[in-house]
C-alpha cells in the first residue's frame, strides 16, 4: 500500500524534516508541498540536503489538489489549519496539524493563549490529540489529529507514570525544559541569531508560555485530577534537542520509580527507558523518533526527578506526525522511522 | 599600595583567569605563577592572549618564594591547598583558596564528599566563606578564605533573599542549574571534547554532587534552620557561564518579590538586580563578575521563581577571589573588577 | 546474499559511524567489534544512540573470529593493520583499512611521514587505494582497499577534473582545507576540548601534515606528472565536516569548467556538482556520503577556484569504507548509504 | 584631556563594540548615541552587558547635537555617513567612518561595488584611509578618517610586508579568510540563524566580494604597481574572530621570513609576530584591538604563507577606529584598548 501526502508550507523547520522523513518511508508518496512564497521554487533548491531525492518545486495551496491526497501535513503558523482543515476533510483527506490549532480541548483556554477565534468548533471537537503513548487507540480511527508540541510531548511522557500511578503529589510539579534554537522556527528573528544564541543561554517565557495549558490538559488527563505545575523554558545553544528536567514531590518513599518506568513503557517502539543511574543526553536522539528517559532519587531529598530527552523537530513535531500516519492508515508504527541517530 | 600576589596551580581555567585579572589589577604586582608540570614555561606560551602582558614563567611551588607574597591564591585540585596553607599562613602570607578544601564547616560532611581526610582541621577552622554579600565583614579580617564554587555562588545568591526574608518553603527549594564547559576544567577528559560537549545537553550527577552541602549549608545559615534542597547540574554546550533556575513555593503570595531583592542588593556591587519580566541571558555576565538576578511569579503557580546568571570563571571563581582579596587588603571592592562583558 | 562483517577498533568515531552504517545496512551481518580497552561492555553502553538496534558487546581482537568474517574493517590507530592484516587476508577475509598504512604506495615516503617501518610491504604491495570515483575497477577485485583519508578525499575529488584534463598549472595548486573536530578523535586531547576548540578557529600542521603525500600521490596519477601543491588544514569549532577550497591557476581562461565537472561526474552516485554560483555547505552532506561541488571563476583573477564538501566521518571515512565493501562485494554501490543528511 | 564623543548608529554590533570601548576609555565621554528605530530606548536595555556603565538613551540624529562632539563615529550602513559627514565636519567635529563610504579613493570602483552614486566626492577625496600600520602619519592630521573592512584589515597586515619587501610574485596571490558571524551585523537575516550557521561551513561571495578592491588598493600601495588577488570569504560557525590565510609565490627562496615580519611590526602596538612554528588562533585575540601574524614555508612549496588573525569587531572595526581617534587627538595610541583577551 502507498499512502499519498501533501505538506502545508514546507519552507520551515518541521517542514523541511516532514520532507527528510516522508522521503525515506518506503509506503508514502509525497505528491503535493506548498508554500505561498516559494511558489515554483525546487524544494532542494531551499533544501539542498535533498538534491536528487525530493524533485518537487513548492506550489501554491489549493483544495482539490490537497484534498486529493490521503494525508496532509499542515506544518503552518498556528491560525492556518483551522481554515483549511474542513474541507480537506470534507474531501476526504485526512489532517495531522503540526501546529497548535486542535491542541486544546477548551477553545475558550486555547484563544486566551493564542489571541485568535478558532474557526471550526466543530471540527476541533473530533480532533485527537496525537501522543501516541497516551491515546493510540483513538489515533488509529482519527480523522484529524493535533500532534503535540515539542515541550508537551517531553514533559508528558517523563510525568505521565508518575500520575496515572498516583505516586506523586500533583499540586507541586516542576518541569524545567531546554531547548535547541530549531523549536524558535526558521523565520529570522534576533534573539536566534548564532551572534545572541550562541554562546549564551537563557530561560524564556517564564511568567507563562503557550505550552504551558497543553501539558496541563495532558496532565490533568493522566492523574485523573488537577495539577499544580510551574513549566519553564530555556534555549540551549545548540539546534535540536529538548531536554525536560521533572521534579514530582513523592507521596511513598518507597516506590520503585524504575520499575514503574520500565513496565509503563515496556511496549513502547520509542520510548527508551534508561538503565538506573542514568543521564540521557540530547545527542543520542538527534534525528530520530525516540525519546529516552532516566528516573533518580536524589540524595536527600523527598523528589521524583525525571530526565527526559527527544529530538523537538523528531518526536517533538515531524517524527510524531509519521507515527501518527502510520497509526492512522495501519501501517507499521516504525515505517519510515528507523533511521540511527548520528553520532557525533 | 601595592600588594604582591601568588599563584599555586596556574595552568587551568581558573589560573588563567586569574592571571588575566591580576595582570590588570592596578594594585597587584603578580609575582609567582606556579606549575609542576610547566615549571620553566613562560606562561604565555600556553595562553597566548597575554602575550606581552605577563612575562612570568611558571615554577616550581615553593614555600618560601610563597609564602614572602601578600597573598597566595590556590588554583589547584582539592586536597592540595590544605598542605600547603598552614606553612604560607605561618610565613604571613595570606591564603585564598579557590579550590574545596576549606569550603564546608562539618570536616566530616567534607571527608564524606571530597573522600580525603583533612590535613588541617585547626586551620579549617578559622577559614571565612568567601561569598561577600553575605560575609563581607568577617571576610575583611581573614587570613584564610574559602572561595565559594561556581553553582554555590549562583544557586545562594539567588535564594538568599527569600530564605532571609523567611517567605518560602524551605524544605521543598529546586535548583536546576546549568554550566557552560569550562566548569569541568581544562585536564582532557572525554566528556569535555568539542564532539561529545557540543550541540549537545545533559544533567549530571542528578543523584548527589559535591555542591550540594557547600550549597545546603549557606542556605541554613541564611534561613536560619534546616533547608530541603534537590540541586541537579546540567552540561550545556557552551564555555562560560552559569544560569541557576530556582524554585521555591511561596508562604505568602503577597509578598513584593521584586521589592525584597532589589532592597536586599542595593547596595551590592557586583549583583544586579533586572526589572520585572526580564531573563537574565550568561552572555550577559561573560568575563565579568556581575551576578544578574531576576524574580518571577509564573501564571497559576505558588512558586517564586529566580533566575540568577554569573560568569563561572569569574565571579564563580577568579573574580570573586579578587574581590575577597580586595576586602582583605582594604582596596576599592570593584579594583581591577570594572571590565565590561564583550557582547556579542 | 548476506555478508559477514567485523570491526577492529570501534570505541572511535570512524568505529561508531561505521557500526551505524552497517546497522542499518540491509545486506550486512555486524558479527565482531573489538576493542581492547573495552571488551565485555556491551558497544550500546559506550554509543547509547545504538540501543536496542546493535546488542553486540566489544570483544578482545582474535584471528580466528575475525578470519572468519566476510570482510574486516580496521578502525585503529595507524600501525595497527598492518600487523594484523596478512592473518586475516590468509583466512580468506577481505580487508578494509581506514587508517593509513596501506595509502601510500612508495613505502619509504610513508616510513618518513608515519614514522614507522613498514611490517608487511608484499601485502602492501596489492592494496588498493579505495577512492572509487578514481578507482573502482580495481576495488571490485582487491581482497585489501586502502580507504582514504578524509582530507585526501576532499581535495582530490576537487582538483581530479582539472588535472585529468590538463587546464590547469599543476606547479601552483593550492588547498586551504577546514574539518570538524572529530577528525581529531575520540581520544581525550586539551586542543580538542570543547573549551578550547569551540569559539576558536586556527590552522595546524601548516608547514606539512601526513596527508599531503597521500593527496599529491593522487594527483600525481591524475595529472600524469608531477604537481606542486600547497595544503594548509584548519581546524573548525563544530562536530563534523569539511570544506576544501581549491585554486588553481588556469592555463586556458576559456574552459567550461562547470561542464567540465558536470561530465566528470555524471555517473557518479555521491559526487554532486552544485548549479553555477552555488556556494555548497557542509551541513548538507552531514550524515551522508555525499561529496557536493562547486566552482567558480572570481572575478579579475585567472584561478579555477574548487569549493568541495563531505562529511569528514562518512564519505572522509567509514561510509566510503562502506562504499568500498559494495563494491568489492557485488552489491549496489549505494546499499546502506541512502541516509539523507539531517538539516538543520 | 577629555574628548567628547558621538555614535551614530549604535544598535549593531560595531556599535555595541564602540560603546564598550567608550565607555571603558580613559579620555573620553560619550555623550550621544543615535538611533531612528531606537530613539527614548536606554542602551541597557538593549546591551544589557552595559547597565550601570553607559547611562545614555539612544536619541534620533540631529547634526547641530553631533556636530558639537570633538569626535562623531558612524557605525551605520553604507551610505549614510556621505550623507552626514560634510555637515558635521563643517561644524567643526572630525569624523571616522566604520562604513564603507570613504574606503575606496576611485569613485568610479566604489560605485560598481555600492551600487550607489557618491554624495560627496569633494569630502571623499580628502578621507584618510585608517589603517595605522600604514598611513599613521596621514591619520594623525586627519579631519575624516575611513576605517578599513575587517577582511581587509587582516588580509593586507598579513601581506604588507611581503610587498613592500618586494619578496612575492604579486601577480598569484590567494586570501583564503575565514569570519565569525559577527560581521554579517545585528539585523536579522536567514543565513545567520543559529541553526543556519551553527554546525556549518561555507563559502560565500567567491565570484567576488566588496572588500575585494579595497584590499586591492591597499596591496597595490604596498607593492608599488599591480596585484592579481583572489580573495575567498568563508562564515565560520562561531561569533568574533577572522582567520586569513595567505599565499605568496616567493621570488627568492632564501629570504628570511620570519625576520621580515618580526622587524616590520617590531614598533606597532597591536601587531604581534609570533615564533616560527605558531599557528595562531582567533580567541587569543577576542575582544582585543591585537593582531596576530604567523609566517609559514611549507614542506615542499614555494609559497610564503601567512596565517593572521584578528577580532572582526575590534581591530576589524569598532577597536581600529578608537586606534584612530587616538592618533587624531594625539592620546596614547593605546588608550582605552589594553583589555586582555578573555581566554577560554
Amino acid at each position: 500500500m502507498t499512502i499519498t501526502a501533501a505538506i502545508v508550507g514546507g519552507t520551515g523547520y518541521t517542514g523541511v524534516e516532514l520532507l527528510r522523513l516522508l522521503a525515506g518511508h518506503p509506503q508514502v508518496s509525497l505528491e503535493v508541498i506548498t508554500s505561498r512564497g516559494q511558489a515554483g521554487t525546487p524544494v532542494s533548491t531551499l533544501f539542498p540536503n535533498l538534491r536528487g531525492r525530493v524533485d518537487l518545486p513548492f506550489t501554491e495551496p489549493d483544495s482539490a489538489t490537497l484534498g486529493a491526497c490521503d494525508v496532509v501535513f499542515f506544518a503552518t503558523p498556528n491560525g492556518t489549519a483551522m481554515e483549511m482543515a474542513p474541507a480537506l476533510l470534507e474531501r476526504g483527506a485526512r489532517v495531522i496539524d503540526l501546529g497548535a490549532d486542535f491542541r486544546i480541548r477548551d477553545l475558550k483556554t486555547w484563544s486566551q493563549w493564542y489571541g485568535m477565534t478558532h474557526a471550526c468548533p466543530e471540527i476541533a471537537a473530533e480532533a485527537v490529540y496525537g501522543l501516541p503513548e497516551r491515546y493510540r487507540e483513538a489515533i488509529r480511527g482519527a480523522r484529524l489529529v493535533a500532534n503535540p508540541g515539542c515541550y508537551p510531548t517531553a514533559v508528558q511522557l517523563g510525568l505521565i507514570p508518575l500520575l496515572e500511578a498516583g505516586v506523586v503529589d500533583t499540586q507541586q510539579l516542576v518541569a524545567d525544559a531546554k531547548s535547541g534554537a530549531s523549536g524558535a522556527g526558521r523565520q529570522p528573528q534576533q534573539h536566534t541569531l548564532l551572534c545572541e544564541a550562541g554562546e549564551n543561554f537563557r530561560a524564556y517565557g517564564a511568567s507563562g508560555h503557550r505550552h504551558l495549558p497543553e501539558i496541563r490538559q495532558g496532565l490533568v488527563d493522566a492523574a485523573g485530577g488537577p495539577v499544580g505545575l510551574t513549566f519553564v523554558p530555556h534555549l540551549l545553544p545548540m539546534i535540536r534537542g529538548i531536554h525536560a528536567t521533572l521534579y514530582a514531590p513523592l507521596l511513598d518513599p518507597g516506590v520503585d520509580l524504575q520499575a514503574l518506568f520500565a513496565e509503563r513503557y515496556a511496549d513502547e517502539p520509542f520510548v527508551d527507558v534508561l538503565p538506573p543511574g542514568s543521564h540521557p543526553e540530547t545527542r543520542t536522539v538527534r534525528g530520530s523518533n525516540m525519546v529516552r528517559i532516566a528516573v533518580h532519587r536524589p540524595v536527600d531529598s523527598n523528589m521524583a526527578l525525571v530526565l527526559a530527552v527527544e529530538d523537538n523537530l523528531v518526536k517533538g513535531a515531524a517524527g510524531q506526525a509519521v507515527q501518527n500516519m502510520n497509526l492512522m492508515f495501519d501501517l507499521p508504527e516504525t515505517a519510515g522511522l528507523r533511521d540511527l541517530p548520528v553520532l557525533p
